[in-house]
């Protein structure tokens, strides 16, 4: 299903990072359904989380820990995400984190949980407690790759990427995985990152990286414009490696790493969207500033008529005309759009190329990759969105998902 | 495929109206697609059209028409939006306009034309003009379901409903003829309507009136969240009954029965969505103001993760509360969430009720029809919006749309 995407084949251990995951037996149809990771002392963790008004327990309960203390373990779950589970949840969380914190001997302030899965179903408390000191025993810095796949729910391929950075201080080391495949969209929809670097960074200046870095990568992404209550990216860095900070001279070329690794990631949630067949990327230009870059980029995105087209390969450009027309952007003239599926040029102030042949365009959106760019004529800003086409199986896998 | 929809019977005329319909041989695959419907003098007009930025060529010149002459014409084709056509596509609306207007003997700026159907294809000409001197030899005061079939594109079922206003003034007549069936959502989308009344009304009342009723009715559906270049909504005031303005006893009841009849029509175009299987109606209440009422509404109206969960019959409610959740509304809070499916209480203070039994739910969400109602526990605002499913058959009418 997923387009143009494997397994990574390995991913780089993170000095200070160990994984460990288990089959609690709270997903269907099986398989590793936890996974915890635990950092040595010292190291810091920033995070983004959803914005949706009903975050889940966990994500609560993350963010306060976070405030409390300083994380020392990251315990997630999949196949439930202990959403709309009320204080029961919130209970059940915390208990979850106090489990963790007994067995490592942490205060449970430095245990953060996460959940992903259905929403509204109490968590089985009985076998995550069970399954807590199997992977407390089992911790591996080796363990990216089956953490990649105990996260996923949808998911068909487990995501993860490392990076090597060579830096004057030294070389430095980024390994990331993530979970997601559908209720895709910006502000975190449901979807899980956990990425780790062997730097020492102050925690103010990691979280700094890690919204530098996410604007252009999971918040760039859309599947289906819905929003989950349980997202989240976590950076940790475990200070086993050189010291970064803000002002270090290497800092743009760090940040720059880690947004290029968020950018694989994030493009592989797409490339596994639920249903889809096609991966495709949206890139405006021309626009007056890059918030209505964006507009445009993710109204075309959104759209079921442009989607629907992708996913017949039919290059149906008024769709896509139609779409640019009702973004929320002030004054747009159609005198000034462009649009082009790869290098084919399609229309031209507002109006079809006189060279224009459907067949070269067809034969753009009959790949399973393509680049719909979209010029504005209004301004220099630029925006690069990425998404997937809607298909049969988008609609089987939604319908069927709790059956 | 329709829910719960049949072809009106009988449409009630409208005297000092006139319809004719044609095979004009635009519309794969056939039947009728162009229809004309022709005014006595001294008829008055309103009009709501398409807030796209890229509004088709017959929408501008449409408008452009009404400021300059009290409109006596209205010609319609299906099967050929002439949108993206640019210049050569304002001539042939022009043209299109001057044909009529030489055939009734009227001003071509009397004349309003309209279109539906694919964009970026260039008008059949020398088919619309030799339809339109067939048109204008057929008028008859009976032609209003054969012009609710000649409007039709993917429409399955025509669609039209009069009504009869007993006033102390006399009885008024309504009668009004609609299409569409994707790319719905507010601002007009991908629709057609064409309402009218016996009324002597005033032409700026007559636009009061149609503002007033638009809101509540065509407004308040979506289908797939896109918006088209071509939509319209007319009202036409004959004259040849008995005198109304704003300022009347009796015009709150003749908004009222308007309001009513636009509403059915509305709901038609959803019950006849592209691919839909349920006709659902989202009730939102205890808003602190109707704009936010809206957005909630709309915002899990456009859920395809609702929308998948309803065509599976699924009481996936979560997925109900996490769109809520997303919607545009600052500090929405969680625990002021009650949800119900039909009688059957869902959620209660952001949580799943007690009592709750997800048989009840499962059944009342495998009914052809069922209501969504969302309490927010803020104020004393309310919105209705109603929408339809996200099935299979919606992806395999859009991805074959031109094939």
């Amino acid at each position: 299903m997923a387009v143009n995407l494997r397994a990574p084949e390995a991913l780089i251990p993170i000095a200070g990072a160990r994984w460990a995951s288990t089959d609690a037996a709270i997903k269907k149809p099986g398989g590793d359904d936890m996974a915890l990771l635990v950092l040595d002392e010292g190291a810091t963790v920033a995070g983004v989380f959803t914005r949706n008004a009903f975050a889940a327990a966990p994500v609560a309960l993350a963010k306060h820990h976070m405030a409390c203390a300083a994380p020392r373990a990251l315990l997630i779950n999949s196949g439930n995400a202990n959403a709309g589970t009320g204080r029961e949840g919130e209970a059940d969380a915390a208990a979850c984190c106090a489990r963790v914190a007994e067995e490592l001997g942490l205060a449970a302030d430095q245990v953060l949980p996460f959940s992903t899965g259905v929403i509204g179903e109490k968590l089985p408390m009985s076998r995550l407690d069970n399954a807590i000191p199997r992977l407390t025993r089992a911790l591996d810095s080796h363990g990216w790759l089956a953490a990649a796949r105990a996260i996923m729910t949808t998911d068909t391929v487990p995501k993860g990427a490392s990076r090597r950075v060579r830096l004057e201080a030294g070389e430095l080391t980024l390994t990331g995985i993530a979970k997601g495949s559908g209720m895709i969209r910006p502000d975190m929809a449901t979807m899980l990152s956990f990425l780790a670097t062997d730097a020492a960074v102050p925690a103010a200046d990691l979280d700094l990286a890690l919204h530098a870095a996410v604007g252009a990568s999971f918040n760039s992404i859309t599947v289906d414009g819905d929003t989950s209550t349980n997202d989240a990216a976590m950076l940790c860095a475990t200070g086993a490696g050189a010291a970064l900070d803000r002002d270090h001279p290497d800092w743009p070329v760090f940040v720059a790493a880690l947004r290029d690794l968020m950018i694989e990631l994030a493009c592989a949630i797409v490339r596994d969207a639920e249903g889809a067949t096609r991966f495709i990327t949206l890139a405006v230009s021309g626009a007056a500033d890059a918030d209505e870059a964006r507009q445009v980029a993710f109204t075309v995105a959104h759209s079921p008529l442009f989607k629907t087209a992708a996913f017949a390969g039919d290059p149906n450009w008024g769709r896509i005309l139609a779409a640019v027309g009702r973004a929320p952007v002030a004054d747009l003239v159609i005198d000034g759009v462009d649009i082009a599926l790869d290098e084919v040029a399609v229309v031209a102030g507002g109006q079809p190329r006189e060279d224009y042949r459907e067949a070269d365009a067809a034969r753009v959106m009959s790949q399973p990759e393509f680049r719909v760019r979209i010029g504005l004529g209004r301004g220099e800003a630029t925006a690069t969105v990425w998404t997937s086409d809607l298909s049969y199986d988008y609609v089987r896998i939604n319908a069927e998902y709790r059956s």
